[in-house]
């Protein structure tokens, strides 16, 4: 099922191209927000999922075109995103697992523009990502029964500036608008195999990415195994699960960013930037290797510290 | 005024070696959390501050040895931390100005046990920080506006591990109990001057680190507006303001760790090891050197990268 966040509605259920509206099964309530219902709609899941069924099947739908459609995870109580965690075509192995955070106040739904700061970055690069929406909480669960407290999937951009600094390039990933996500959470129920998806990306139809989510170096099963053995992640956390650095390009002024993953949905954004900075319109010429040379040499982003 | 979250009670202000139960100001509400309370009672301190006060003179307390005082903002919306924000006996410059997420799962309240993971860490460190307690929203602030955000101040111990990976080591500090803050918030009016603050902390009475916040790189306000101007900083959020490492040392199974901030009071925290780990019972004899080299070389930890 594919649920979506309607502005001024609540929650609505796509069916091919039309909306349904879900007040029948999860009532409108003006005291609670856009995040406290989707939170809702997840933890009731088991009880809601029957009337929610029955109403995809029978409703009556208007045109998606028509909806505006919010971000469908508005405020998660926190975004864990993975570091470097693809093999970019070389044979492996993957770069030690890490992650950060981002801020939860970065989420931009679909349609909405992403806003470039005046932070001087060398430029800023667009990374799309499958994003899951956590259903359970979870604490130091194993691999083999992560996917349980997968709630549902979602398309996401991990916009990141780039600086002298690694760490201020992480907490640049925080800036408002840096984390676009949807059009809706598409229930773990309808995806067969999240490690076997496609991810493409488009700047104003130019293509730029173009793989599969089956050259992650740490899997889903593993990421989401790895980040609970040391914060539980709670129903409505996000986990962006990475990139492949390999098509990554910038993203400027007056421009359109597309994401497709394949059985999930198509994201679309805006860009502005006030400062109407100006960057080559195409794939980045260093970054793509530069990853590739440290995923060979097994030297993470940031080196090696003195801590080994 | 101190104000404190007493186990099974609500709110409470600290005279002295009393605590007086504020209900009569605050009313208790078995609806909200112990986090809602204190996020309502700083949104709406305007109009509290003067029952507070009048309690504070007036109220008969009970002894406060014999109260159980929970973290007084047990589970914020966000917590930033700064990087190596101390100048550390060096003439400066400081290193650029970064900062990181916590997990807002982190926190453990006074006389709570820090529970070190059976993650394969080098060493937990302790890093003894002043806490800054967000009072308004604030985005894009000016330095010079920056202290009328804050609320108040707690004492903190940003709990470390040290890992091979840089970024493994910043993820590593959101385990569960990574975060011990208290015992209380002393708001921003008892404080003349947060950037003149001796801070201590011991391990079972040994002593390890003795600094002043005047020792910071980046101030308080700079802080606030770095920060602010990434992401917004909400009420309730906490703003870790970093360590400086000279007298950073291990932590480990059965000790107790006191730290001391002047005017704002003392926080005492246990630790438990089920692996029962060892290091030397002494200050670090390698990491405090290797900061001040950083910080005298202009080269922050995990140095700087191609995007220079």
């Amino acid at each position: 099922m594919k649920l979506a966040l309607i502005e001024a509605q609540g929650l609505g259920i796509i069916r091919d191209d039309v909306v349904i509206d879900a007040s029948a099964a999860v009532a409108p309530d003006a005291e609670r927000t856009s995040q406290e219902l989707i939170e809702a709609v997840i933890e009731d899941f088991d009880a809601l999922s029957a009337p929610l069924r029955e109403l995809e099947q029978n409703g009556e739908g208007r045109p998606l075109s028509e909806a505006r459609l919010l971000a469908p995870v508005p405020k998660p109580g926190k975004i864990v995103a993975m570091g470097a965690n693809y093999l970019e075509g070389t044979d492996g192995p993957p770069l030690p697992i890490w992650s950060f955070f981002k801020s939860p106040q970065a989420i931009l739904g679909p349609g909405g523009t992403v806003a470039l700061p005046p932070a001087d970055a060398r430029v800023f690069h667009h990374e799309p990502e499958l994003v899951l929406v956590i259903g359970r909480k979870c604490r130091n669960v194993a691999p083999a029964d992560a996917l349980d407290y997968v709630f549902g999937y979602t398309v996401g951009i991990d916009v990141s500036g780039r600086f002298p600094v690694l760490q201020q390039s992480l907490f640049n990933k925080s800036h408002d608008t840096f984390a676009p996500i949807g059009p809706w959470i598409v229930t773990a129920d309808e995806i067969d195999d999240p490690q076997n998806l496609r991810v493409r990306l488009w700047v104003d139809g130019q293509p730029r990415h173009d793989f599969s989510t089956s050259d992650m170096g740490h899997g889903i099963r593993e990421c989401i195994a790895f980040i609970s053995s040391v914060t539980p992640l709670l129903p409505g956390d996000l986990v962006f699960t990475g990139t492949n650095h390999q098509g990554i390009g910038p993203i400027q002024d007056g421009e359109t960013v597309t994401v497709e993953i394949e059985k999930i949905g198509r994201l679309v954004v805006n860009v502005s930037d006030p400062l109407e900075r100006r960057w080559p319109k195409r794939i980045d010429d260093e970054m793509p290797a530069r990853i590739r040379r440290m995923i060979k040499e097994g030297t993470p982003p940031g080196g090696i510290s003195a801590h080994r």
